[in-house]
Protein backbone atom coordinates (compact mmCIF):
# COMPACT_ATOMS: atom_id res chain seq x y z
CA UNK A 1 0.00 0.00 0.00
CA UNK A 2 1.29 3.54 -0.97
CA UNK A 3 2.53 6.12 1.64
CA UNK A 4 -0.76 8.25 1.61
CA UNK A 5 -3.16 5.77 1.88
CA UNK A 6 -1.29 4.08 4.40
CA UNK A 7 -1.05 7.79 6.77
CA UNK A 8 -4.49 7.97 6.45
CA UNK A 9 -5.08 4.47 8.04
CA UNK A 10 -2.63 5.37 10.20
CA UNK A 11 -4.54 8.53 11.46
CA UNK A 12 -7.97 6.96 11.43
CA UNK A 13 -6.47 4.00 13.90
CA UNK A 14 -5.34 6.38 16.33
CA UNK A 15 -8.50 8.80 15.60
CA UNK A 16 -5.58 12.12 15.43
CA UNK A 17 -3.53 13.83 13.20
CA UNK A 18 -0.78 14.50 15.83
CA UNK A 19 3.28 13.82 14.82
CA UNK A 20 5.10 13.58 17.56
CA UNK A 21 8.92 15.43 16.58
CA UNK A 22 11.60 13.95 18.27
CA UNK A 23 14.42 16.65 18.71
CA UNK A 24 16.42 15.94 21.85
CA UNK A 25 19.11 18.30 22.81
CA UNK A 26 21.48 17.22 25.83
CA UNK A 27 20.60 20.23 27.58
CA UNK A 28 16.75 19.86 27.84
CA UNK A 29 17.16 16.13 28.50
CA UNK A 30 15.40 14.86 31.89
CA UNK A 31 17.82 15.35 34.53
CA UNK A 32 18.16 11.40 35.40
CA UNK A 33 19.40 10.97 31.60
CA UNK A 34 21.70 13.87 30.96
CA UNK A 35 24.16 13.29 34.17
CA UNK A 36 27.55 10.96 33.93
CA UNK A 37 28.04 11.88 29.60
CA UNK A 38 31.29 12.67 28.87
CA UNK A 39 31.58 11.29 25.53
CA UNK A 40 29.86 11.23 21.93
CA UNK A 41 29.00 7.65 22.97
CA UNK A 42 27.53 8.50 25.92
CA UNK A 43 25.42 11.64 24.42
CA UNK A 44 24.04 9.15 21.70
CA UNK A 45 23.15 6.50 24.19
CA UNK A 46 20.83 9.11 26.64
CA UNK A 47 19.58 10.62 22.76
CA UNK A 48 18.13 6.70 22.06
CA UNK A 49 17.13 5.61 26.17
CA UNK A 50 15.36 9.58 25.75
CA UNK A 51 13.79 8.49 22.31
CA UNK A 52 12.72 5.00 22.94
CA UNK A 53 11.47 6.11 26.26
CA UNK A 54 8.96 9.02 24.14
CA UNK A 55 8.52 6.20 21.80
CA UNK A 56 6.76 3.92 24.55
CA UNK A 57 4.73 6.90 25.85
CA UNK A 58 3.25 8.14 22.60
CA UNK A 59 2.87 4.72 20.10
CA UNK A 60 -0.26 3.83 21.75
CA UNK A 61 -1.85 7.49 21.28
CA UNK A 62 -0.52 8.91 18.04
CA UNK A 63 0.23 7.68 14.21
CA UNK A 64 3.55 9.35 13.36
CA UNK A 65 6.76 10.18 14.89
CA UNK A 66 9.31 12.93 13.12
CA UNK A 67 13.06 12.59 14.21
CA UNK A 68 15.05 15.54 14.07
CA UNK A 69 18.23 14.39 11.94
CA UNK A 70 20.22 17.95 13.04
CA UNK A 71 20.53 16.83 16.57
CA UNK A 72 20.97 13.18 15.87
CA UNK A 73 24.07 14.62 13.88
CA UNK A 74 25.00 17.30 15.99
CA UNK A 75 26.28 14.59 18.36
CA UNK A 76 28.79 13.04 15.09
CA UNK A 77 28.32 9.86 13.31
CA UNK A 78 27.49 7.82 16.81
CA UNK A 79 24.59 10.30 17.17
CA UNK A 80 23.89 8.85 13.68
CA UNK A 81 23.75 5.24 14.83
CA UNK A 82 21.60 6.18 17.49
CA UNK A 83 18.86 7.67 15.00
CA UNK A 84 18.63 4.50 13.10
CA UNK A 85 17.70 2.67 16.16
CA UNK A 86 15.13 5.15 17.14
CA UNK A 87 13.69 4.68 13.38
CA UNK A 88 13.44 0.97 13.96
CA UNK A 89 12.48 1.14 17.12
CA UNK A 90 9.64 3.59 16.47
CA UNK A 91 8.69 0.71 13.25
CA UNK A 92 8.83 -2.00 15.60
CA UNK A 93 6.21 0.17 17.87
CA UNK A 94 3.93 0.16 14.94
CA UNK A 95 4.68 4.21 14.50
CA UNK A 96 5.25 5.25 11.04
CA UNK A 97 8.49 7.72 10.71
CA UNK A 98 9.22 10.99 9.18
CA UNK A 99 12.81 11.64 8.75
CA UNK A 100 13.55 15.57 8.74
CA UNK A 101 16.65 16.09 7.13
CA UNK A 102 15.37 18.33 4.42
CA UNK A 103 17.44 16.54 2.22
CA UNK A 104 18.12 16.97 -1.50
CA UNK A 105 20.80 17.17 -4.55
CA UNK A 106 20.54 16.50 -8.22
CA UNK A 107 20.69 13.35 -10.28
CA UNK A 108 22.37 10.36 -8.86
CA UNK A 109 23.43 12.12 -5.59
CA UNK A 110 19.30 12.92 -4.84
CA UNK A 111 19.37 9.26 -5.60
CA UNK A 112 21.79 8.47 -2.87
CA UNK A 113 19.81 10.63 -0.41
CA UNK A 114 16.24 8.57 -1.60
CA UNK A 115 18.13 4.74 -1.19
CA UNK A 116 19.36 5.87 2.33
CA UNK A 117 16.02 6.87 3.59
CA UNK A 118 13.09 6.08 2.07
CA UNK A 119 11.35 2.78 3.26
CA UNK A 120 11.41 0.24 6.44
CA UNK A 121 14.36 -1.77 4.44
CA UNK A 122 16.36 1.21 3.31
CA UNK A 123 19.49 1.75 5.54
CA UNK A 124 17.87 3.99 7.50
CA UNK A 125 14.07 2.65 7.60
CA UNK A 126 12.23 5.92 7.41
CA UNK A 127 8.87 5.70 5.57
CA UNK A 128 9.26 9.16 4.73
CA UNK A 129 11.46 11.91 4.43
CA UNK A 130 11.24 15.56 4.31
CA UNK A 131 13.09 17.42 0.96
CA UNK A 132 13.92 20.77 -0.62
CA UNK A 133 12.99 22.04 -3.38
CA UNK A 134 15.56 24.99 -4.22
CA UNK A 135 17.34 22.41 -7.07
CA UNK A 136 13.66 22.09 -9.08
CA UNK A 137 11.36 19.61 -10.24
CA UNK A 138 14.13 17.62 -11.40
CA UNK A 139 15.58 16.99 -8.62
CA UNK A 140 12.21 15.18 -7.13
CA UNK A 141 12.44 12.72 -9.11
CA UNK A 142 14.38 10.26 -8.04
CA UNK A 143 12.38 10.76 -4.66
CA UNK A 144 9.53 10.29 -6.24
CA UNK A 145 10.76 7.30 -7.93
CA UNK A 146 11.98 5.61 -4.67
CA UNK A 147 8.41 6.63 -2.71
CA UNK A 148 6.64 4.22 -5.68
CA UNK A 149 9.37 2.11 -5.23
CA UNK A 150 9.48 1.51 -1.31
CA UNK A 151 6.08 2.66 -0.55
CA UNK A 152 7.61 5.70 0.94
CA UNK A 153 6.89 9.24 1.21
CA UNK A 154 8.03 12.38 0.89
CA UNK A 155 7.18 16.21 2.61
CA UNK A 156 8.30 18.56 0.24
CA UNK A 157 9.15 22.09 1.57
CA UNK A 158 6.23 24.76 0.21
CA UNK A 159 5.98 27.34 3.30
CA UNK A 160 8.43 26.94 6.08
CA UNK A 161 7.41 28.81 9.26
CA UNK A 162 9.87 30.57 10.38
CA UNK A 163 9.74 34.56 10.44
CA UNK A 164 12.38 34.88 7.20
CA UNK A 165 10.54 32.49 4.94
CA UNK A 166 9.22 34.79 3.08
CA UNK A 167 12.69 36.11 1.56
CA UNK A 168 12.11 33.39 -1.24
CA UNK A 169 8.75 31.71 -1.19
CA UNK A 170 6.69 34.23 -1.32
CA UNK A 171 8.18 35.65 -4.12
CA UNK A 172 5.50 36.49 -6.81
CA UNK A 173 6.63 35.47 -10.42
CA UNK A 174 3.47 35.43 -12.60
CA UNK A 175 1.19 35.87 -10.26
CA UNK A 176 1.55 33.35 -8.62
CA UNK A 177 4.30 32.64 -5.07
CA UNK A 178 7.15 30.77 -5.87
CA UNK A 179 5.32 28.66 -2.60
CA UNK A 180 2.55 27.80 -4.88
CA UNK A 181 4.78 27.26 -7.60
CA UNK A 182 5.91 24.10 -5.72
CA UNK A 183 2.23 23.17 -4.18
CA UNK A 184 1.39 22.94 -7.66
CA UNK A 185 4.07 20.64 -8.92
CA UNK A 186 3.90 18.67 -5.18
CA UNK A 187 -0.02 18.08 -6.19
CA UNK A 188 1.04 16.79 -9.77
CA UNK A 189 3.20 14.36 -8.65
CA UNK A 190 1.30 13.11 -5.77
CA UNK A 191 -2.03 12.95 -7.51
CA UNK A 192 0.24 10.58 -10.20
CA UNK A 193 1.18 8.22 -7.18
CA UNK A 194 -2.42 8.30 -5.81
CA UNK A 195 -4.62 4.85 -5.57
CA UNK A 196 -7.45 6.83 -6.58
CA UNK A 197 -8.20 10.52 -7.62
CA UNK A 198 -9.93 11.20 -4.39
CA UNK A 199 -7.28 9.94 -1.94
CA UNK A 200 -3.74 11.13 -1.10
CA UNK A 201 -0.64 10.14 -2.16
CA UNK A 202 2.76 9.53 -1.29
CA UNK A 203 4.19 13.45 -2.09
CA UNK A 204 3.16 15.40 0.97
CA UNK A 205 4.26 19.02 1.39
CA UNK A 206 5.55 21.20 4.87
CA UNK A 207 3.61 24.38 5.09
CA UNK A 208 4.21 26.08 8.81
CA UNK A 209 1.38 26.77 10.97
CA UNK A 210 2.57 29.97 11.22
CA UNK A 211 1.01 31.34 8.27
CA UNK A 212 -2.90 29.77 8.71
CA UNK A 213 -4.02 31.77 5.61
CA UNK A 214 -1.42 30.41 3.21
CA UNK A 215 -2.39 27.10 4.59
CA UNK A 216 -6.56 27.36 3.81
CA UNK A 217 -5.32 28.24 -0.08
CA UNK A 218 -2.35 25.10 0.21
CA UNK A 219 -5.24 22.79 1.05
CA UNK A 220 -7.12 23.50 -1.65
CA UNK A 221 -4.30 23.95 -4.25
CA UNK A 222 -3.02 20.15 -3.34
CA UNK A 223 -6.23 18.00 -2.63
CA UNK A 224 -3.88 14.75 -3.36
CA UNK A 225 -1.65 16.04 -1.07
CA UNK A 226 -0.66 15.22 2.69
CA UNK A 227 0.24 18.57 4.51
CA UNK A 228 2.68 18.44 7.29
CA UNK A 229 2.74 21.30 9.56
CA UNK A 230 5.33 22.30 11.94
CA UNK A 231 5.50 25.70 14.22
CA UNK A 232 2.81 24.61 16.59
CA UNK A 233 3.17 25.50 20.13
CA UNK A 234 6.43 26.58 20.93
CA UNK A 235 6.66 28.51 17.14
CA UNK A 236 3.23 29.90 17.74
CA UNK A 237 0.81 28.02 15.77
CA UNK A 238 -2.64 26.88 17.44
CA UNK A 239 -5.79 24.83 16.71
CA UNK A 240 -7.03 27.44 15.23
CA UNK A 241 -4.33 27.84 12.82
CA UNK A 242 -4.05 24.71 12.08
CA UNK A 243 -7.56 23.43 11.39
CA UNK A 244 -7.29 24.96 7.73
CA UNK A 245 -4.66 22.14 6.82
CA UNK A 246 -7.63 19.39 7.45
CA UNK A 247 -10.23 18.51 4.38
CA UNK A 248 -13.85 17.81 5.42
CA UNK A 249 -12.97 14.26 7.06
CA UNK A 250 -10.81 15.54 9.21
CA UNK A 251 -7.71 13.90 6.88
CA UNK A 252 -4.97 15.09 4.68
CA UNK A 253 -2.88 17.20 7.63
CA UNK A 254 -0.17 15.83 10.29
CA UNK A 255 0.44 18.60 13.22
CA UNK A 256 3.73 18.18 14.45
CA UNK A 257 4.29 19.34 18.02
CA UNK A 258 8.10 18.60 19.14
CA UNK A 259 9.34 20.91 22.12
CA UNK A 260 6.14 21.27 23.54
CA UNK A 261 5.44 17.55 24.30
CA UNK A 262 9.11 16.25 24.25
CA UNK A 263 10.02 18.41 27.59
CA UNK A 264 6.58 18.94 28.76
CA UNK A 265 9.08 18.16 32.40
CA UNK A 266 9.49 21.63 31.16
CA UNK A 267 6.27 22.88 31.63
CA UNK A 268 4.75 24.33 34.41
CA UNK A 269 1.74 22.68 33.73
CA UNK A 270 3.09 19.33 33.70
CA UNK A 271 6.01 19.79 35.92
CA UNK A 272 4.34 18.49 39.18
CA UNK A 273 4.56 15.20 37.64
CA UNK A 274 8.03 13.52 38.98
CA UNK A 275 7.73 10.97 35.91
CA UNK A 276 8.96 12.90 32.93
CA UNK A 277 7.13 10.53 30.79
CA UNK A 278 4.03 10.87 32.77
CA UNK A 279 4.14 15.01 31.62
CA UNK A 280 4.49 13.93 27.86
CA UNK A 281 2.03 11.20 28.26
CA UNK A 282 -0.58 14.33 29.34
CA UNK A 283 0.45 16.84 27.13
CA UNK A 284 0.15 14.58 24.46
CA UNK A 285 -3.55 13.81 25.22
CA UNK A 286 -3.99 17.71 25.74
CA UNK A 287 -2.61 18.28 22.21
CA UNK A 288 -5.00 15.11 20.90
CA UNK A 289 -8.06 16.79 22.48
CA UNK A 290 -7.07 20.49 21.57
CA UNK A 291 -6.95 19.29 17.79
CA UNK A 292 -10.27 17.76 18.09
CA UNK A 293 -12.13 20.49 19.80
CA UNK B 1 42.43 32.93 10.02
CA UNK B 2 39.11 33.34 9.17
CA UNK B 3 38.05 30.34 6.29
CA UNK B 4 37.97 33.14 2.94
CA UNK B 5 42.25 33.56 4.09
CA UNK B 6 42.19 30.08 5.00
CA UNK B 7 41.12 29.51 1.18
CA UNK B 8 42.94 32.05 -0.33
CA UNK B 9 46.47 30.78 0.99
CA UNK B 10 45.65 27.05 0.34
CA UNK B 11 45.25 27.80 -3.53
CA UNK B 12 48.16 29.79 -3.69
CA UNK B 13 50.42 27.12 -2.13
CA UNK B 14 48.69 24.38 -4.18
CA UNK B 15 48.69 27.48 -7.33
CA UNK B 16 45.35 26.21 -8.64
CA UNK B 17 42.33 26.00 -7.80
CA UNK B 18 41.12 22.48 -8.37
CA UNK B 19 38.76 20.65 -6.02
CA UNK B 20 38.47 17.11 -5.85
CA UNK B 21 34.91 15.78 -4.88
CA UNK B 22 35.23 12.20 -3.15
CA UNK B 23 31.55 10.56 -4.40
CA UNK B 24 32.10 6.83 -3.62
CA UNK B 25 30.04 4.41 -5.03
CA UNK B 26 30.16 0.83 -4.69
CA UNK B 27 29.49 -0.56 -8.53
CA UNK B 28 32.46 2.24 -9.44
CA UNK B 29 34.97 1.16 -7.34
CA UNK B 30 38.32 0.10 -8.37
CA UNK B 31 37.66 -4.17 -8.86
CA UNK B 32 40.15 -4.89 -6.54
CA UNK B 33 38.16 -2.63 -3.47
CA UNK B 34 34.79 -4.09 -4.62
CA UNK B 35 34.86 -7.57 -3.88
CA UNK B 36 34.11 -9.52 -1.15
CA UNK B 37 31.82 -6.54 0.13
CA UNK B 38 29.18 -8.42 2.06
CA UNK B 39 27.16 -5.92 4.86
CA UNK B 40 27.18 -2.45 5.50
CA UNK B 41 30.76 -2.29 7.37
CA UNK B 42 32.19 -3.90 4.61
CA UNK B 43 30.84 -1.26 1.73
CA UNK B 44 31.57 1.35 4.55
CA UNK B 45 35.54 -0.23 4.78
CA UNK B 46 35.76 0.20 1.10
CA UNK B 47 34.22 3.62 0.84
CA UNK B 48 37.19 4.75 3.61
CA UNK B 49 40.31 2.81 1.76
CA UNK B 50 39.15 4.13 -1.63
CA UNK B 51 38.76 7.90 -0.26
CA UNK B 52 42.00 7.28 1.58
CA UNK B 53 43.52 6.32 -1.37
CA UNK B 54 42.59 9.13 -3.74
CA UNK B 55 43.68 11.64 -0.56
CA UNK B 56 46.68 10.29 -0.85
CA UNK B 57 47.40 10.59 -4.68
CA UNK B 58 45.63 14.36 -4.62
CA UNK B 59 46.67 16.29 -1.41
CA UNK B 60 50.10 17.06 -2.97
CA UNK B 61 48.38 18.38 -5.74
CA UNK B 62 45.46 20.41 -4.74
CA UNK B 63 44.15 22.57 -1.80
CA UNK B 64 40.47 21.05 -1.36
CA UNK B 65 38.51 17.90 -1.29
CA UNK B 66 34.82 18.12 -1.71
CA UNK B 67 33.56 14.81 0.36
CA UNK B 68 29.47 13.97 -0.69
CA UNK B 69 27.54 13.11 2.31
CA UNK B 70 24.92 11.63 0.41
CA UNK B 71 26.83 8.80 -0.97
CA UNK B 72 28.24 7.94 2.64
CA UNK B 73 24.65 8.42 4.35
CA UNK B 74 23.27 5.84 1.48
CA UNK B 75 25.17 2.95 3.34
CA UNK B 76 23.67 4.10 6.43
CA UNK B 77 25.31 4.89 9.79
CA UNK B 78 28.53 3.09 9.41
CA UNK B 79 28.78 5.67 5.99
CA UNK B 80 28.65 8.19 7.93
CA UNK B 81 31.11 7.05 10.45
CA UNK B 82 33.74 6.30 7.23
CA UNK B 83 32.64 9.93 6.17
CA UNK B 84 34.17 11.29 9.47
CA UNK B 85 37.69 9.46 8.90
CA UNK B 86 37.47 10.70 5.30
CA UNK B 87 37.23 14.43 6.70
CA UNK B 88 40.06 13.70 9.70
CA UNK B 89 42.55 12.15 6.98
CA UNK B 90 42.32 14.37 4.67
CA UNK B 91 43.01 17.18 7.22
CA UNK B 92 46.03 15.23 8.20
CA UNK B 93 46.98 15.53 5.25
CA UNK B 94 47.16 19.08 4.84
CA UNK B 95 43.89 19.25 2.52
CA UNK B 96 40.84 21.62 3.19
CA UNK B 97 37.52 19.88 3.59
CA UNK B 98 34.62 21.04 2.30
CA UNK B 99 31.50 19.03 3.04
CA UNK B 100 28.88 18.70 0.38
CA UNK B 101 25.52 18.20 2.73
CA UNK B 102 23.22 21.06 1.11
CA UNK B 103 21.72 21.52 4.73
CA UNK B 104 19.82 23.89 6.42
CA UNK B 105 16.59 24.25 8.49
CA UNK B 106 15.44 27.09 11.05
CA UNK B 107 17.09 28.57 14.01
CA UNK B 108 18.34 26.38 17.02
CA UNK B 109 17.97 23.33 14.05
CA UNK B 110 20.30 25.12 11.84
CA UNK B 111 22.66 25.97 14.66
CA UNK B 112 22.69 22.10 15.34
CA UNK B 113 24.05 21.42 11.63
CA UNK B 114 26.43 24.27 12.26
CA UNK B 115 27.59 22.91 15.26
CA UNK B 116 27.57 18.86 13.92
CA UNK B 117 30.11 20.14 10.53
CA UNK B 118 31.70 23.49 10.95
CA UNK B 119 35.00 23.26 12.02
CA UNK B 120 37.75 21.01 12.25
CA UNK B 121 36.89 20.54 15.92
CA UNK B 122 33.12 20.16 15.32
CA UNK B 123 31.84 15.99 15.26
CA UNK B 124 32.76 15.93 11.41
CA UNK B 125 35.65 18.77 11.46
CA UNK B 126 34.67 20.12 8.17
CA UNK B 127 36.42 23.54 7.40
CA UNK B 128 32.95 24.11 5.30
CA UNK B 129 29.69 22.64 3.89
CA UNK B 130 26.98 23.48 1.40
CA UNK B 131 24.33 24.89 2.53
CA UNK B 132 21.03 25.57 0.73
CA UNK B 133 19.52 28.93 1.51
CA UNK B 134 15.48 27.73 0.18
CA UNK B 135 14.31 28.80 4.47
CA UNK B 136 15.41 32.29 4.12
CA UNK B 137 18.08 34.69 5.12
CA UNK B 138 17.06 34.14 8.63
CA UNK B 139 18.08 30.35 8.16
CA UNK B 140 21.86 31.47 7.39
CA UNK B 141 22.55 33.22 10.52
CA UNK B 142 23.60 30.29 12.63
CA UNK B 143 25.73 28.60 10.25
CA UNK B 144 27.35 32.69 10.11
CA UNK B 145 27.79 32.65 13.49
CA UNK B 146 29.45 29.79 13.57
CA UNK B 147 31.61 30.29 10.66
CA UNK B 148 33.07 32.96 12.28
CA UNK B 149 33.39 31.40 15.70
CA UNK B 150 35.35 28.17 14.25
CA UNK B 151 37.24 29.81 11.35
CA UNK B 152 35.26 27.79 8.91
CA UNK B 153 33.39 28.32 5.97
CA UNK B 154 29.86 27.73 4.11
CA UNK B 155 28.92 27.63 0.61
CA UNK B 156 25.17 28.61 -0.48
CA UNK B 157 23.67 27.10 -3.52
CA UNK B 158 23.14 30.42 -5.56
CA UNK B 159 22.70 28.68 -9.13
CA UNK B 160 22.91 25.01 -9.59
CA UNK B 161 24.41 22.83 -12.41
CA UNK B 162 21.35 20.26 -12.82
CA UNK B 163 19.21 21.39 -16.29
CA UNK B 164 15.82 22.16 -14.15
CA UNK B 165 17.77 24.21 -11.84
CA UNK B 166 15.77 27.35 -13.46
CA UNK B 167 12.71 25.89 -12.09
CA UNK B 168 13.24 28.42 -9.20
CA UNK B 169 16.77 29.93 -9.09
CA UNK B 170 16.27 31.76 -12.39
CA UNK B 171 12.64 33.29 -11.57
CA UNK B 172 12.87 37.01 -11.81
CA UNK B 173 11.33 39.33 -9.25
CA UNK B 174 11.57 43.14 -8.92
CA UNK B 175 13.83 42.53 -11.66
CA UNK B 176 16.14 40.38 -9.84
CA UNK B 177 15.98 36.79 -10.44
CA UNK B 178 15.97 34.19 -6.81
CA UNK B 179 19.86 33.48 -7.71
CA UNK B 180 21.19 37.09 -7.78
CA UNK B 181 18.75 37.82 -5.05
CA UNK B 182 20.43 34.95 -2.98
CA UNK B 183 23.99 36.54 -4.44
CA UNK B 184 23.19 39.82 -2.54
CA UNK B 185 22.51 38.09 0.55
CA UNK B 186 26.05 35.70 -0.04
CA UNK B 187 27.70 39.00 -0.67
CA UNK B 188 26.80 41.13 2.11
CA UNK B 189 27.06 38.37 4.66
CA UNK B 190 30.51 37.22 3.46
CA UNK B 191 32.17 40.92 2.87
CA UNK B 192 31.30 41.18 6.74
CA UNK B 193 33.30 38.40 7.41
CA UNK B 194 36.08 39.22 5.36
CA UNK B 195 39.54 40.10 6.88
CA UNK B 196 39.44 43.13 4.48
CA UNK B 197 37.30 45.01 2.05
CA UNK B 198 39.20 42.96 -0.69
CA UNK B 199 39.47 39.68 0.39
CA UNK B 200 37.28 37.01 0.37
CA UNK B 201 34.92 36.27 3.39
CA UNK B 202 33.92 33.38 4.96
CA UNK B 203 30.51 33.09 3.37
CA UNK B 204 30.85 31.32 -0.41
CA UNK B 205 28.47 30.20 -2.84
CA UNK B 206 28.03 27.95 -5.54
CA UNK B 207 27.59 28.51 -9.18
CA UNK B 208 27.46 25.74 -11.76
CA UNK B 209 29.93 25.30 -14.40
CA UNK B 210 27.41 24.78 -17.09
CA UNK B 211 25.84 28.28 -17.06
CA UNK B 212 29.05 29.90 -18.00
CA UNK B 213 27.31 33.32 -18.45
CA UNK B 214 25.48 33.85 -15.00
CA UNK B 215 29.30 32.79 -13.62
CA UNK B 216 30.73 35.83 -15.44
CA UNK B 217 28.20 38.03 -13.83
CA UNK B 218 27.91 36.47 -10.21
CA UNK B 219 31.40 37.06 -10.30
CA UNK B 220 30.84 40.80 -10.01
CA UNK B 221 27.95 40.45 -8.42
CA UNK B 222 30.11 38.97 -5.13
CA UNK B 223 33.30 40.58 -5.40
CA UNK B 224 34.12 39.38 -1.68
CA UNK B 225 32.77 35.56 -2.06
CA UNK B 226 34.86 32.91 -3.17
CA UNK B 227 32.38 30.53 -5.99
CA UNK B 228 32.65 27.00 -6.03
CA UNK B 229 31.76 25.90 -9.45
CA UNK B 230 30.42 22.06 -9.97
CA UNK B 231 29.67 20.61 -13.08
CA UNK B 232 32.91 20.65 -14.55
CA UNK B 233 33.78 17.28 -16.88
CA UNK B 234 31.24 14.99 -16.66
CA UNK B 235 27.95 17.34 -16.64
CA UNK B 236 29.60 19.39 -19.55
CA UNK B 237 31.60 22.28 -17.91
CA UNK B 238 34.77 22.33 -18.97
CA UNK B 239 38.00 25.21 -18.65
CA UNK B 240 36.72 27.95 -20.89
CA UNK B 241 33.08 28.02 -19.32
CA UNK B 242 35.30 28.14 -15.36
CA UNK B 243 37.17 30.72 -16.16
CA UNK B 244 34.67 33.36 -15.48
CA UNK B 245 34.64 32.51 -12.21
CA UNK B 246 38.31 33.61 -11.49
CA UNK B 247 39.27 37.17 -10.41
CA UNK B 248 42.21 39.16 -12.38
CA UNK B 249 44.12 37.36 -9.75
CA UNK B 250 43.38 33.91 -10.08
CA UNK B 251 41.35 33.72 -6.67
CA UNK B 252 37.75 33.81 -5.91
CA UNK B 253 37.04 30.20 -7.71
CA UNK B 254 37.44 26.29 -6.61
CA UNK B 255 36.30 24.11 -9.49
CA UNK B 256 35.14 20.97 -8.25
CA UNK B 257 35.48 17.25 -10.24
CA UNK B 258 34.44 13.94 -8.77
CA UNK B 259 33.89 11.30 -11.48
CA UNK B 260 36.24 12.65 -13.90
CA UNK B 261 39.13 12.32 -11.31
CA UNK B 262 37.92 9.77 -8.63
CA UNK B 263 36.85 7.61 -11.19
CA UNK B 264 39.77 8.27 -13.64
CA UNK B 265 40.37 4.39 -14.30
CA UNK B 266 37.04 3.87 -16.31
CA UNK B 267 38.18 6.22 -18.90
CA UNK B 268 39.97 4.78 -21.61
CA UNK B 269 42.13 8.09 -21.48
CA UNK B 270 43.71 6.75 -18.31
CA UNK B 271 42.68 3.19 -18.51
CA UNK B 272 45.74 1.85 -19.92
CA UNK B 273 47.58 2.43 -16.29
CA UNK B 274 47.59 -0.86 -14.24
CA UNK B 275 47.04 1.29 -11.26
CA UNK B 276 44.46 3.02 -10.15
CA UNK B 277 45.81 5.47 -8.09
CA UNK B 278 47.95 6.82 -11.38
CA UNK B 279 44.77 7.35 -13.17
CA UNK B 280 43.68 9.90 -10.76
CA UNK B 281 47.46 11.19 -10.66
CA UNK B 282 47.33 12.11 -14.15
CA UNK B 283 43.30 13.09 -14.60
CA UNK B 284 44.53 15.54 -11.52
CA UNK B 285 47.23 16.78 -12.99
CA UNK B 286 45.72 17.21 -16.34
CA UNK B 287 42.69 19.05 -15.22
CA UNK B 288 45.65 21.60 -13.58
CA UNK B 289 46.72 21.96 -16.34
CA UNK B 290 43.65 22.72 -18.58
CA UNK B 291 42.86 25.47 -15.92
CA UNK B 292 46.00 27.18 -15.70
CA UNK B 293 46.19 27.58 -19.58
Amino acid sequence: MGFGDRLSQAVKNRKNAVCVGIDPRLNQLPSGLREGIHDEQGAADAFLTFSKMIIDVVAPLVPVVKPQSAFFEELGPLGVVALREVNRYATSKGLLVILDGKRNDIGSTATAYARAYLGQSSPFGADALTVSPFLGADSLEPFVDRCVEADAGIFVLVKTSNPGSGFMQDRVVDGSTISERIADLVQEKSLATASSPDAYGSIGCVVGATYPEQLAAMRMRMPNSWILIPGYGAQGGGASDVVHGFDENGLGALVNSSRGIIFAHENPKYGSFNDWQRAVEEATKDMILELGS
